[in-house]
């Protein structure tokens, strides 16, 4: 189909879907996660044909093993997307939330009501289990989305993705064509031009994918192209909190975004050297004064400098960060209090490690990526990141003119 | 100065004036009106010469009298222009606020705390007294501010401009930069382009100018370029509430964003007759079927035509509107409830003029602008549009690895 077509359609059924009571939308996601149960032989079948294709690349080293991991789905990974799927259902709703009622004037009531986006763009790359996971997200907060996945997982995402319709196709009520799939590299460019029917594009995969898309959209993105994290280590640092952190900021998951990448010393530090040499015990690499500040090494590998007072630091995060996640390490509470208000960054963490930054960790029980977006959602975005608002108005008949000099007076009186 | 100076010296006071203290910047907005009040005469003679010079145009026929008119400060204008200012100096501080603080577990605390967006880059035509107010809002949401005002009020802003710096240069501990202004065409163009240093872009002008910068930007604009707004006369409707409601909505301020368009009637509503000859009488002119359904009249200028059922009106509404206010007038509740689930806008009203779309109306203290946008913030938007928040996690040490595979378990509570 041709994708404008596609577009159309996914309009119309984000019109649709807006409708949807939540009894309706939940039985949808219980459905599919019994189908995908169901099914998962079908499922793993299609994924060791992707999984054979590829594994000549590995062989040749035209694709990293990293990759080829994240494309394999096992028992393991199934058994969490189809739980993923069952937590998403437990969510309240996101829409239709009452964010104020207020009362304008007797009998004329403003409320403030949380609804869907509308339709969702989304590009991912070799990873088949995020179909399902997005594709909840989604149906959760009444969105349409247009999906389009990694070629490398082209037969796991088309398998996938025709449990879930096939599940959806027997819920009752619930509209046609709310998710639909794309294949090719055009139907991405095309995507990317859609700004008169797509109003969010979410890519999930890496900073090449996510510049690419920036610089290629007029639709807002919601994600993060960079995670170049940085922790300073204040005068008063605690010795062995500092190793405690930087260690796992940098070894617990090397490759995560929210990995740090550059480390500032206070000069009048006193134990420096011994935090270095722990930093070397603990194998990582470190990359003294480096010519780039804005490298994601994705590896046991910190960039780090001294600095001569805090403010120097601040500054070396503003200008080279991506902000992300920044942390300072102190005794000293009030320069705790100045370092999170003056770094720009979408977390801004005092004595704790940068790995923290991540939707499940700070309890907003599904994750659809990562922001450092300054409008919208910043951060770690739950599923409120994918609603916006609308303003509905009751009234009995008042009219405006009533209201012009000397008229009737508002009462803007909040009501819950 | 080179735009990108003006550009680059913007950012870095974004981040000075994100850690100002609300009394500081208080006082920075009553020095403000109180410099404008003592100054005003040499305002005056500056606008003077700014009318003069267009005044020709007027007679020529190339510049409309209501252009000219906006472009007038008179001391009404002036009165409310500084009352404004105040107005916003006694709003409550939209940054700082914690959203919430959740704990994470045991000595592990997040908040979410509301912080200015960054750099904002206001585009308005020729009224000046715009400057003042936007200035006013940028300045309380701790923002950065690059302004560029119409060319035929081009000595009205500079002297407003040079008054309102001159009176920040005498408030201490306020930051040189936050406010600053640029003159030319090409500027626009590289404001356009600036995405690296302006993070969000306010229009204030007419739909070209909005349109024009929409399609020339990555940077995320906010604001809406057509007010495209019907009203749908349910079956059940009250004749006279409709004739009174439609009346309001189209001659109160026919030229406004929020006034109807589109009247869209039930074929099996009553008094259809009666309500058109009452809309004549009422010197509104009724256009029966346009061939173009998205023309915003701005005058005393009614497209209409029957509809056989309400999804044929939530259907034409939602392909031909512009997503800024509707209106269904019914004495039917479900429909009125099912009309306003279902119109993709960011208002939906049920028996209420279309004019009551404004943030002063909406109680939000001082209005942004009214977005139609479906991210961030949509409809009349207050001063909390030019914020967006930050987390802060504060810890003692703690790391990932603890909570990995049958370690600690997260609490997330929510405090107060």
């Amino acid at each position: 189909m041709d994708f404008i077509k596609i577009a159309q359609t996914a309009k119309a059924a984000s019109l649709e879907i807006a409708d949807v009571e939540i009894a309706v939308r939940n039985r949808a996601l219980l459905k599919i996660a019994e189908e995908l149960e169901t099914r998962k032989e079908e499922i793993f079948a299609a994924n060791k044909e992707d999984l054979d294709a590829s594994a000549k690349y590995v062989e040749w080293g035209e694709m990293p093993k990293s990759v080829f991991n994240r494309l394999k789905l096992d028992e393991n990974k199934m058994h969490d997307m189809i739980q993923g799927i069952r937590d998403v259902a437990a969510l309240p709703d996101p829409v239709n939330k009452k964010l104020f009622v207020r009362e304008l004037d007797k009998g004329l009531l403003l409320y403030k009501i949380s609804c869907p986006i509308g339709v969702l763009g989304i590009i991912f790359e070799a990873r088949p289990d995020v179909i399902a996971q997005i594709s909840a997200l989604a149906i959760k907060s009444a969105n349409a989305v247009i999906l389009k996945g990694g070629k490398e997982a082209k037969n796991t995402n088309r398998k996938i993705f025709s449990v879930i319709n096939s599940a959806l196709a027997k819920v009752k009520k619930f509209p046609k064509n709310v998710l639909q799939q794309v294949y090719t590299r055009e139907d991405v460019g095309q995507m990317l031009a859609c700004d008169k029917y797509i109003n969010l594009i979410i890519p999930r995969g890496g900073s090449s994918l996510v510049k690419y898309i920036k610089e290629n959209t007029k639709i807002p993105v919601l994600g993060h192209a960079d995670g170049i994290c940085h922790i300073f280590v204040d005068e008063s640092a605690d010795l062995e909190m500092a190793e405690k952190i930087i260690i796992d900021s940098k070894t617990q998951y090397p490759s995560a975004c929210n990995s740090v990448e550059t480390l500032l010393i206070h000069g009048g530090f006193p134990y420096k050297e011994k935090l270095l040499a722990a930093l070397q015990l603990a194998e990582i690499k470190l990359n003294y004064m480096p010519d780039n500040w804005s490298v994601e090494y994705g590896d046991k590998i910190l960039a780090f400098k001294y600095v001569d007072t805090m403010e120097e630091a601040i500054n070396h995060i503003n200008t080279f960060g991506s902000g992300h996640t920044d942390c300072i390490i102190t005794r000293d509470a009030a320069n705790g209090e100045k370092f999170m208000n003056r770094v720009d960054s979408a977390g801004v963490y005092m004595n704790a490690s940068t790995r923290f930054a991540d939707g499940y960790r700070y309890g907003f029980g599904a994750e659809v990526g990562i922001s450092t977006n300054k409008i919208h959602a910043r951060g770690p975005v739950g599923i409120e990141g994918l609603t916006i608002y609308k303003y509905k108005l009751i009234g009995n008949g008042q009219i405006v003119a009533d209201y012009i000099g000397g008229g009737r007076k508002f009462t803007h009186k909040d009501l819950n």
